[in-house]
């Protein structure tokens, strides 16, 4: 068995961005050199998410209005007397740090319609992704 | 080491609908030989998630209320421009299209009251399940 | 390969409670002896979760505020004809009952922010959780 680990940066540019990060994390699956197995994407943040959806850039649009509804900036947080991003806490715990994938023929098992994205929730910041990828 | 892929296929009826899929998890991942290890089940889709809960019809309906709630259908969304899914989009974005089981002793080691089920939410279709379970 | 498992039991004591379980899944998967794989903490139960986040107190009280607000009690729910706690499962479908965390040099590779907590949506209960590292 092996256990390969890739990191790699994410550098946002705005309050709350989604970056498209299917193509780093393909690459990193594909450089380990295992064949089958799983592949975890992870962020080690807390004011930061993992998904995967559908590139299309109205839906990354209404995926960024949902999360601020759901998640209203300023909404009289608590958090906020230490910190000013209760709100990006919030849809981090909400949406998730990390995904899991199928690793099946060297290849990331997904959907078409499945790109892997980060969702900065409190930018412009640096970001670090981990690609483990375990299997034979 | 192994890792065993099954893929099975559920055709939906309804525009959006819980499908219990428990059982041929269950089968799945006892047909593996696999002992001890992980249990990954995902869906290689954008417009549908995976859940695991209770298996009681009254909550069932509460699920889907509240699915419906969140995410109702043709509230503006930009995506709905291009097509006319953007609600099943985001509620699968925020449910998430996977979940991972502990297998131990040949089983799926999961609580007596976690049901497993595909809920597609852009129905009817034909949507496909990968049940991977990787260990010794 | 090895595969470990290590159980432990949360006795909670409120209604809705975060109980902090980081140093208890550390301790789980320093034990097990195993070096780089991966550790999936998981809760056999559907009205908990399993959340991380940053442990301050007032994020506490905000990420409890939010789950009562997305997840009133005794909102009409159909499943509480049969039971009290509709509202304790679907908070436990959105937010899951398992995170997958990378193990990298015989320690889980959180970030500084992310301390590992279950949630007990329907308490006082004894909870527990299962501690599954895979790897060499």
């Amino acid at each position: 068995m092996k256990t390969v680990f890739t990191e790699f940066t994410v550098s946002t540019t705005k309050k709350v961005e989604l970056v498209n990060i299917t193509r780093r994390v393909e690459e990193a699956a594909e450089a380990s050199g295992v064949r089958n197995g799983l592949c975890l994407v992870y962020v080690p943040h807390s004011t930061a998410a993992l998904i995967a959806n559908e590139n299309e850039a109205g839906l990354i649009q209404d995926i960024l209005n949902k999360v601020e509804g759901f998640f209203s900036p300023g909404a009289g947080y608590r958090h906020d007397l230490v910190d000013d991003n209760a709100h990006a806490h919030l849809a981090s715990v909400f949406l998730g740090f990390s995904q899991v994938f199928p690793l099946r023929n060297s290849k990331i098992a997904r959907g078409v319609w499945q790109s892997i994205f980060l969702l900065d929730l409190d930018g412009p910041r640096s970001r670090r992704v981990t690609v483990e990828v375990l299997g034979e």
